[in-house]
């Protein structure tokens, strides 16, 4: 049996991992001319081989992952993410399981975790997410509030954008991205003269907080990658100052010794 | 009769405050329920009970914590808030106040101030308004500048969007949140070729403003959250260094009487 | 006669600055009440007397002002903003000049002028301006290659968004601002399939302008007003430690003097 | 024959880049008139003229500066664009290079490497490019996941903006600027009705990705830009105490070293 260390070599070899971020990328391409009726029809079985072949190698590539690193394979989130991706290829996509045959297409997304410069980008997103917890709290309540709001007012003069709950916080949410909300403010307005107000407040409302929002991440983004070096190099300074401060005082000390020793 | 002090433990538990967080989120969940005639038909005085038990919950809370914090309860601005909110839910909604029934739902507002990391977050969004004050003021002053020009002007020709004062602020508000600008500024320039002087002048002004009160916000939010902590380390860094200095002269002070001593 | 100074001290009591916001904020409300066909012919005249009461008063107001500090006046650019604006005022709305009429309006803007804290917010927005010079252009630039290759393209396909170099300018213009740019892009998208390529194209480079546009204001924004005053109190300290540092060269030198006395 | 260096003197002359400025304008303004076919069909022969003519301007003064400055002509990239420019303006406009025609307006963009400062523009704008392409990688990523993802699922109930992958992926980037969203999935969700999960999760996917993006650019904008002056004064400053500490010391050694002699 090869040991585990030949295997490691292999699969943190420079041309393995080229051959896996190619193999994603043919499988990508299969998966968009797949969305093609006439080509499945021309080129159906073919396609299917294609998708099967790739799915094979990347069942092989995770055993030999799995059986070079052992334990320590499992410690890393991305080779989980890998397993689950890969593990849900295998499910049989036909029975109650049909659905999961959308979810092959997330196949594509082990460029995430094989690509090293996707790797940062993503976990450098992540990182930011719990910075926006509060205020993405705050967003759900003022949307929920202003649905509740919005279907006891308007359900009757308009009920296209706010005939009930679910209606109401999708179309507050595009009022929001701030799509179309002058139309929709229109036709609310044309019967209740009044809705302007909640429309306006709305709109102040959601951009501020939103714009809160965007500084927040930005002032965060901005805390952690700010200039380190240049900062650390200044404190290394700082301390060489004391550390020459604190020899000089040693040396004036031992001077007023001898001097009082030569007074004395 | 039970001691202030233990009514405050009871009120600034955790289950407590849990409990509270839980009740409001039935309640927005009532709230939402209710918007559906449907459910209202079926359900309605089970909903209408379950929202008059916690609004009760609400009203004892209010009185055990004013009980528990006497004076103190009303130095904090946020117990006004609640006390506000609980306040509007107990006014008859029958009547002239009928009105005020539509503010019930400003009671899933008290999760502002129940949960403490929203509100830090909207402490932090009232902190930063006072210093948009002037940029909103140029703002409004923008947008009542160019309702009175564009009522003048294309009063006749798109009564749809510029027949009075209040049409035209409502369009230009909405040209500035850039909605659909285009159509009614083709709409216009049909009828008066040059209006489109006075749409790009608009849009340009309004996004300039719009960008420096940006603007203004980030510089402000990166002012006060700036990487205080790092710069007081430099700060008693470079007090340690003046006091060392300082210790150093004077003991050189001293060792300079000595010389003299010796001297004379 | 009166002295200047008093008429000085006249123009610069805080009651008669009040005053004169006041007067503007009057004349905003008449001029917008103006807009009305309606109130025009019940109160016309009513209107226009407390227009031409208005105007007499900022002559008035301007003749003082200028009485008080004479060459001085002429010193300062807000001044020169208003003389310019009452100016205009005067000018006979009739004949040659009706079109001036239009810029009454413009009186409204006085309250920059007036109130200090816009007079700031304004002052900042100008100083902006030049930063923004290069990138200004840029954008024209690219509007304008943009224009003369789409009006080339599109004219036939499209006349009503891209018939002429003023249509296609307008056309791109919009689409820089994101509005209805969809729209567009398919109606000559049926006709040239290859017109995504362009407008794809456009929307990329002129978003990344954009960006860099208010990275660069945001930037010198922030190195303006940066923490001057932290960084300037850092300065201070760090000149007493210098200053603390030569006077304890110059003890120690002095030491040395008489250590080498003693010596000798 | 003419020295190199009175060619260089020419070339490099005020009024010489100012004269070419001024051609790049007019060629730009007559490239605009020819887009309208009455100007042409009046002024044809003439503006060709004056096209040619000003080509033939163009082509001279490359000539000049790759006379005066030989080899190092070619080691600046934005002589390689001047080349490519007026290089693609010298092929025949007829047969199989009749495409090329079109590229005649690029001339305009040789204003960008004639004007410093546009020159300046650029160079930073081609900087930010490389810090962006991991996070444009992903953009492109989730678009063409998202675009599989909505063929497959939406290909038969709106084939109008989810036919096939190309037209998906036009719909989806047109998504991705916020443009007529709400329209898009409203058609979508009335005959699925869970699409609206798809929609919102992919607005709030590309809205959280792009504000990333963004935010990258400008903290990399802000580092390479900071307040290096000021920095680089404080480093200097450090220097001076350290240099100081140092003299400082020594001095005292020697008065040890004195103290010692006297006391033995």
């Amino acid at each position: 049996m090869i040991a585990p260390e030949r295997v490691r070599d292999l699969v943190d070899a420079r041309w393995f991992q080229s051959s896996i971020i190619a193999l994603i990328a043919v499988n990508a391409l299969v998966l968009g001319v797949e969305t093609s009726p006439g080509a499945m029809s021309d080129y159906g079985p073919l396609l299917r081989l294609v998708d099967l072949t790739i799915l094979l190698f990347f069942v092989v590539e995770l055993a030999l992952r799995i059986y070079a690193y052992r334990g320590a394979f499992f410690a890393d989130p991305w080779n989980w993410f890998d397993l689950i991706i890969v593990g849900i290829a295998l499910v049989p996509t036909s029975g109650p399981f049909a659905v999961l045959r959308m979810l092959r297409v997330l196949r594509m997304l082990r460029l995430l975790s094989v690509v090293p410069s996707l790797r940062h980008v993503v976990a450098g997103l992540l990182k930011g997410l719990p910075g926006m917890a509060s205020i993405a709290l705050l967003v759900t309540l003022l949307l929920y509030v202003a649905a509740v709001m919005a279907t006891q007012m308007f359900r009757d003069v308009s009920p296209d954008y706010f005939g009930d709950m679910f209606t109401s916080l999708f179309t507050l949410f595009q009022i929001m991205t701030g799509d179309s909300w002058g139309e929709i403010a229109k036709t609310v307005t044309e019967h209740e003269p009044l809705a302007w107000v909640f429309f306006v407040g709305y709109i102040l409302a959601s951009t501020f907080i939103a714009l809160n929002l965007f500084i927040a991440v930005a002032v965060e983004a901005l805390e952690h990658e700010g200039d380190d070096e240049k900062e650390a190099a200044q404190d290394v300074r700082r301390e060489e100052i004391l550390t020459e401060l604190r020899a000089l005082r040693a040396e004036v000390a031992e001077l007023r010794a001898l001097a009082r020793q030569s007074d004395g």
